[in-house]
């Protein structure tokens, strides 16, 4: 009896302390809900720091808070990495009217897109030619556009259940329809906002001249949904009347930023590195809550979590704050630059970049092997309303680390109301709910926690 | 071959009509997204009636708007079905505050809950005895309570993923706290508000009085979260602070009020009926967006997408507007009870009271066979991320109509923000998501789709 009390004893601290996943789980879960620290972050990065576009003051300021909020979290490592950014500046706020007739105005609703030429400083009036996306161009040709305006007036399809895939459907008007509408002569671009309500507010995102030379650049703006159908109208009625605007945004020099980094160094499997990240820079309008404060902070309180919850990784756990996910995927490209030449093997990603919205599962891109391993684990989800796994794309900023062997993953939030907020000036604190956000901060860390645990099969 | 000819003729409008399962579906979404009336409802409902309790006249006029707008929609029938309902009113606004010294004060947010007696004309002032629950009350008993003001102040568990459950944890302190205290000789009854969140807002809330004499009774209200903690500390403080609180609530007469139907007869199986509602009636405080303007706009969207995407039921289809789901729940037991006069057959219903957030699936009250039925549907839904079809309860409302053998169920949206405006001033149209709103509304009208067309199995 002696020697099976002693047995007992020594291995007593395993049957104690060892928990199924089911348990560590659920205390992710329960910790993330009621002592989380992903909103107290969010509401000072979007109310104390707002907005973070590349090369701004409020990037440099997120730049330096989140890397001294990650020190305070016990972690192995902090650390920044250096990136060199663009830095594309707004200007003057941007001022634009439809003219019906001498003197007759309505004020509307516009913002520069990222990445525009300003108009001169005088600004642009000119007469209006509605299309419904890039392919419209062709058929009108030079005679019909030359010398006006065109007005890109595509709006999301709002049958489609998933409101990503209406964006993908839409914003090719806003990414090149300068670059193409200056093939034609176009003096200007105005695109409707991808928003699927129809309010006052213009959305702003990037757009690209690509290799167009510098003095045939036109410059483009987005224009409220509101105003877009305002504008749609009034051009059905008169198609002789006037559009002015000005902005006068430019491109400066590349500027110096970073990504910030921070690390639990792996107990077994140190050089095998998960990653969990979502961009820190914004869009300037807002305070970036949404886009993608949320995603940063849910990528925080995963190492938190970890921490917090008594789980020691056997892989080294990073999380990575991208910078210039909006205008350039600098951060991105530099984080795979450095890893690919350290040999870094990265065996997962997560990017968390689709808002703070209640969380419905994960797309995954990788092999059906490793597919198969990951839906081996979906009823551990069912208790948290977890249930969407599938193949798909994963996420910018961590795109550049795919290899054959790996896994990326991205967060597949609720998507009905992310394009209420999209790069429009209401991507703001108020708009993220807390536990919403709570529970996508414990489904990325559960999923972690698993990956680490069992790790990726070759 | 002429004869082949004939027979493909004949039988070609079978292949041109018919439609799969899945295209009716994808049709019933796509319309209630790009041409639905439920957000234009709930707006009307919400911003130009308001609140409706019973008995109010904001209760009568959605009563007479309601059936104007059912008889838009080409019913075979619509009627008033008239119900006696219970009117509690609040009276002059309440009015609170904290005492810490004799001038020292601190106004607080408070709202009598519905049922409760006033104050007397001059207020109520007295120490606060604190406690978790009703379950407290014993230990403490008559010598600790005798003349306080017994505070209730339990937190919802944040850590439940289901609000419903944290609701359910808590609100037998708002229902019989009064009841239950009043055995102890307290003075009054102060509870914190069913809320997650920490804000401003009293959320109010049906109580009973159970069968406690009338001279024994004691007035009932809920304080803000807010308010909640800032008594609790102050209380931690100095147990002998006073509270003072008037409210001049009180409750009248019986009247006469109407629950509001309408009906599409069924071409097959007429005297086969299916009903899907929502409660017309609401708390007073807010506009009763959500609980459950959202339900009645919803429940009156699926005869609308029946009737517009050409399905025609075989079995009678039933919108049913129950009155005073909130303080009484005599609409839904009129219904049943006119119901079972009639020999009415309800093989199912439906109802809509939880929110007009991103539906997530059903709750079922049915057995095993049926319910197997059911789930034999359930990739049907997989397009629109419906995947929660679980055993459970159904709704207040439609609770009344249950049988051995019919089938009953609740919508389950989204439940992460409904308790932050439940019975709370900010249950208004604008705290509603348009697409949200109606992808429950096609959710809905999906599953009455294929209740009509299978049947339920005996």
């Amino acid at each position: 009896m002696k020697n099976y009390t002693i047995l007992i004893l020594l291995l007593s601290p395993f049957f104690i302390f060892s928990q199924t996943d089911e348990e560590v789980i659920s205390d992710i879960y329960s910790n993330s809900l009621t002592d989380g620290q992903s909103y107290n972050w969010l509401d000072h990065l979007s109310n104390n720091i707002g907005s973070r576009l590349s090369g701004s003051l409020g990037a440099e300021k997120a730049v330096i808070w989140t890397k001294e909020e990650l020190e305070t979290l016990g972690l192995d490592k902090v650390w920044l990495q250096p990136v060199m950014v663009p830095k594309w500046v707004r200007g003057i706020p941007e001022f634009a009217y439809i003219e019906t007739s001498p003197g007759n105005t309505i004020k509307v609703n516009i913002c520069a897109l990222g990445g525009s030429i300003s108009t001169p400083s005088t600004g642009i009036k000119a007469k209006i030619i509605e299309v419904s996306g890039v392919e419209d161009l062709e058929e009108l040709g030079k005679d019909n556009i030359q010398g006006k305006i065109v007005f890109f007036n595509r709006p999301m399809n709002s049958s489609l259940i998933n409101t990503f895939e209406s964006y993908g459907g839409c914003v090719d008007q806003r990414y090149s329809g300068a670059m193409e509408a200056s093939k034609y002569g176009a003096a200007a671009v105005i695109v409707r906002s991808m928003n699927l309500r129809i309010d006052d507010l213009p959305h702003t995102g990037s757009m690209s001249y690509g290799d167009i030379n510098p003095e045939d650049r036109i410059p483009s703006a987005a224009i409220s949904t509101k105003h877009a159908d305002l504008l749609s109208s009034m051009v059905k009625l008169d198609n002789n009347i006037q559009f002015f605007f000005k902005q006068n945004c430019k491109q400066l020099k590349d500027v110096l930023s970073h990504n910030v980094i921070g690390e639990i160094t792996g107990s077994e499997f140190p050089n095998e590195y998960i990653v969990v990240g979502g961009h820190l820079d914004s869009w300037d309008l807002g305070d970036g809550a949404h886009d993608d404060g949320a995603g940063c902070v849910q990528s925080m309180e995963v190492l938190r979590l970890l921490k917090n919850t008594g789980i020691k990784p056997k892989r080294s756990i990073r999380v990575v704050l991208f910078m210039n996910e909006e205008n350039g995927l600098r951060g991105g490209n530099k984080y795979a630059e450095i890893a690919a030449q350290k040999s870094e093997n990265h065996i997962f990603a997560l990017e968390s970049d689709s808002g703070g919205f209640t969380p419905r599962g994960f797309y995954f891109d990788c092999n059906q092997s490793n597919f198969d391993q990951i839906l081996s684990w979906k009823n551990l989800f069912k208790p948290y309303l977890i249930h969407f796994f599938e193949l798909g794309g994963s996420g910018a900023d961590i795109g550049p680390l795919k290899t054959k062997t790996n896994v990326l993953s991205g967060l597949k939030p609720d998507s009905q109301r992310y394009f209420d907020y999209h790069h429009a000036p209401n991507d703001t604190f108020d708009a993220v709910n807390k536990r919403e956000l709570e529970l996508g901060a414990a489904t990325m860390t559960s999923l972690v926690y698993l990956i680490d645990k069992y790790g990726i099969k070759k």
